[in-house]
C-alpha cells in the first residue's frame, strides 16, 4: 500500500525520539494506520550534532524547500521549539498543503488564532498533542473524550522541571538554588531556567487547556503567575508540618459563571493525589459536570514521551481523525465564542499560607490578626514555635493559614501588615490547596 | 443544519443518563458535532417505570421495529446489558444499517467477533468506551493516543463493587459479608453480586482490553481469575500491617514474549498509586515502550460518569471519528494477527502472600519453609505474633511473604503444606504487588 511521508522540522531531542519510533517501529505504526508510515525528510540546520538515531542516507537537510516542495509529503512536525522561525515556517508548510503536527506550546499559546487561521484558509489541520503534559493524552481527553461534559476544573502540575525542583526540596530538604543546580546536572533544568520556574512554561501550556475546555481567548500573559524561584526551604518544612506539600499548579475553574485562571505555588493537601506527584512527572485532574474527577498522571517530559504523543497526532492525522476535529472544533478561531467571562483577579478566592518573620513581643499576633480580620480575612490556625535563640526580642517566623478570602482582600491587608514596624519586609504568601 | 438522529435502547440508569445529555445539553452538543444530536426513539420493554428524566411525549416505546426501520436514525445506543436479547439486538441494529455505541462489556467479551463482523458486513461501526472503566477515556487512550506504544502491561482497578468492599473492609475494619451488605444498600453492588465479586465482570473487562492492546483473542473464561469473597478481615488486618492494602486487580503483562493474564486480590503496597483507589473509584496503570507509565483514575461506573463516555461515543460516531478507527483496527477480526502468545498460567511469577493456622509447637515453621525451598519458593518474611489464647498447642496464624515465584511452583507446595497434619486446611494465597 502507499506510503503516507512525513517530514520532521527540528532534528533535536524530540525530533530524533519521533525519527526512532519512524524508523525503528515501522510494522507496529503501519498496524495502526493501515499503511506505511514514511520518514521522508529531516530538516535541521545543524547536520553535524550526533543523535541517538541514525537515518539513512540523504534524509538530513538544512533545505526546508525540500519539505515545502515534495508535494508527497502530507504531514510536517514542528519540533523546532520556541516563536521563530518556527511560526514563519509553520506557516509556509500549512501554505505548501502540509497538515501540521506540533508539541510548541509557546507557539501555540502565543500565535494559535494566526495559525489556525492559515490552517483553516489553506483546508489543512494542526494536531498538539505533545503541547501540553507530555505523554499524558489531556488534549484528545479534554477534546474528545470528555466531550459530553461542560468542563468545570482543570488543577494541574503541568511542568516537569519545578515539579522536580519542589520534590528535591520537600524530599531531600534541600535550598532552591541546590535542588536547581541539581535538576540542571540531571538535564531536567536548562542553563537559562527562568520560563520553567517563573511560571511561564505552564502559564502557556494553561491558556492551550482553557481555551480547549473553556473556549475562552486569553493571552498567556494576562494569567496571573507566581514561580516557584521564591519557595524557600523554611516553607516547605511548616508546609510538611501542616501536611502540605508545594506545588507549582496551574488553574482553571469555573466559580459562578466566570473563568478563574492562576499559575502559581500552592500548599497541596496530603490528601490531595497532585501532592504525591513526584520528579519530573506531570498530572491533571480534570471535573466534568457529567464524569466528575478524572486524574491522569505521566511523563510531562522527556524523548521518548513526548515522541510518543506527536507519533499519535502522526497516526490520527494521517488516518484523518485530526481534520475531524480540527474542522469542528474551530480551535483559536475569530468566531469561536468564548463561552465564559474571565474573571477579576482580585475576586479569585483562596484559602493562604503565610509566613512573616516578626518581632518576638507581646501584641504583635494581635496587631496581625487585628488588621487580617479588618479585610475580612477570617485565620485558620497559627504556628509560632518558641525561639531557640537567646537574647531579647529576636524575630522570629509566624506562619498563618487563613480560611478562604478573596485575593484582593489578602493582597491589601497583606500591604498594611507589610507596613508595621514589627514585620520584617518579604512577607510569603502561597494559596493553600485541601 | 440537519440533525443527526440518535435511538436509545435500553432506557435504565445509563440510558436514562444519555438521554438527560442529549435532552439538556442540546446547545452543548451541537458545538461539538457541529449539528445537532436529535434523541430520534427510546426503546425499552418498561413504559412505565418512573426515570429522573422526561421524555418528550412519543419517544419512549416499547417496539425496536420503529428504530430499525426508520432509516433517518443513524445512530443506536445498547444500553440493555447482558447477552441476550442484546445480542441479537444489536445485529439486527447493524443489519438496518444503524452504527452502534454500546457499553455492555459482557456482550463484547463473548460475542466480539461476531458482532465486530457483523458491523463490518454491513459498514458500520461499533464504539465501546463506556464498556470498560466508565468515564475513564482508557478505550481512546489504547486505541488512539498511546497508538505508537507497544503497551507492555496493564494492572487495573475495573470493578467498582468490589473496591467499595474492599475499601469499606480496609477502613472500617467490616467483615465481608457487611461490607458487602452496606454496598447493597448503597446501590454499589446488585442484589446478586456474584458477576462482581467472583471476578467475571472484571476479567470480562480485562479480555477487551487485551485484545485492544496486544490483540490476543482470548475467551474471558480462559483468564484465571479469584473473586474477592474468600477475603478476610485478618487478610486485611496483616496486609496494613506489612504496608500493603488488598486490592482486586486484572493485570496484562508482557513476560518474556508472552502475556500474562490474570483478575486476583492482590497486596498492593502504600507506595503504588492504585493502593488509594478508594470506593467505587476505578484506576489503570498502563505502561507503553515510549510513554513509559500513565496512570488514569476516575468513576468507573454510574449514571453520568458511564453516560458521559457514551456521549462521547456518539459524537465521535456522528463525525465519523468511530467509522476510520474502526476500519482501521480491525478488532475482533479473525484475520488480525495474536501479536502475542499467552503465557501458561502456572509460569507466571510473583511474590505472594500466605496466612496458615498452624500449631503453634516447635518445628512447625521448619516443616512449612522446608516444602517452600524444596519447591524453589523463597521466604521475604514472616509475621507468627505471640498467641493470646491460654492452653497448649492452640492454632496460631502464620503469615508468610514469599519473593517471586512462579505460580505452578507456589500450588505445588502449597498443596504439600495443606497436608501436614499441623496445618488447618484452607491457606490463604495472594500475589503481592510492590
Amino acid at each position: 500500500m502507499k506510503p503516507i511521508k512525513v517530514a520532521i522540522i527540528g532534528f533535536g531531542t524530540v525530533g530524533s525520539g519521533v525519527a526512532k519510533l519512524l524508523l525503528e517501529e515501522r510494522e507496529r505504526l503501519a498496524r495502526q494506520v493501515g499503511c506505511p508510515l514514511e520518514l521522508a525528510r529531516v530538516v535541521d540546520v545543524d547536520l553535524e550534532r550526533p543523535r541517538n538515531v541514525r537515518l539513512p542516507p540523504g534524509l538530513l537537510t538544512d533545505q526546508l524547500s525540500t519539505v515545502l516542495e515534495d508535494p508527497e509529503i502530507q504531514i510536517a512536525v514542528e519540533l523546532i521549539g520556541g516563536l521563530e522561525p518556527a511560526r514563519t515556517i509553520v506557516l509556509r508548510l500549512l501554505e505548501a498543503g502540509k497538515d501540521v503536527v506540533t508539541a510548541n506550546k509557546a507557539l501555540l499559546a502565543e500565535h494559535g488564532t494566526e495559525l489556525f487561521e492559515a490552517a483553516r484558509k489553506y483546508g489543512r489541520s494542526i494536531a498538539f498533542e505533545a503541547s501540553v503534559a507530555g505523554g499524558i493524552p489531556i488534549i484528545a481527553a479534554i477534546a474528545e473524550s470528555l466531550a459530553a461534559n461542560q468542563i468545570q476544573s482543570i488543577y494541574g502540575i503541568l511542568n516537569g522541571t519545578t515539579n522536580f525542583i519542589l520534590t528535591q526540596m520537600a524530599e531531600q530538604g534541600s535550598m532552591y538554588a541546590d535542588a536547581l543546580r541539581t535538576a540542571q546536572q540531571l538535564g531536567y533544568a536548562e542553563a537559562d531556567p527562568s520560563l520553567d520556574v517563573n511560571g511561564t512554561d505552564a502559564a502557556q501550556k494553561l491558556a492551550i487547556l482553557a481555551h480547549l475546555a473553556f473556549g475562552v481567548h486569553v493571552r498567556w500573559q494576562e494569567i496571573p503567575r507566581t514561580g516557584i524561584d521564591t519557595v524557600q526551604a523554611a516553607d516547605m518544612k511548616y508546609a510538611a508540618e501542616l501536611g502540605y506539600t508545594i506545588k507549582l499548579l496551574a488553574v482553571a475553574e469555573l466559580v459562578g459563571g466566570g473563568l478563574e485562571l492562576h499559575v502559581s505555588p500552592t500548599l497541596v493537601s496530603r490528601h490531595n493525589p497532585l501532592a504525591h506527584v513526584r520528579g519530573a512527572f506531570n498530572a491533571i485532574r480534570v471535573v466534568g459536570d457529567a464524569v466528575g474527577p478524572v486524574f491522569f498522571h505521566g511523563q510531562g517530559a522527556g524523548q521518548m514521551p513526548t515522541a510518543s504523543a506527536v507519533t499519535a497526532d502522526i497516526i490520527s492525522t494521517a488516518l484523518g481523525r485530526t481534520a475531524i476535529t480540527f474542522r469542528t472544533l474551530r480551535l483559536w478561531s475569530p468566531d469561536r465564542p468564548s463561552v465564559v467571562p474571565l474573571r477579576d483577579p482580585a475576586a479569585i478566592s483562596s484559602r493562604y499560607y503565610l509566613r512573616l518573620n516578626v518581632e518576638d513581643r507581646p501584641g504583635v499576633l494581635a496587631e496581625i490578626a487585628g488588621i487580617l480580620g479588618a479585610h475580612q480575612v477570617s485565620i485558620a490556625s497559627v504556628i509560632q514555635h518558641e525561639t531557640e535563640e537567646p537574647g531579647d526580642h529576636p524575630m522570629v517566623p509566624l506562619v498563618i493559614m487563613t480560611h478562604s478570602a478573596p485575593a484582593g482582600k489578602l493582597a491589601e491587608s497583606l500591604a498594611k501588615i507589610e507596613r508595621l514596624s514589627c514585620v520584617e519586609p518579604g512577607v510569603v504568601c502561597m494559596r493553600v490547596l485541601s
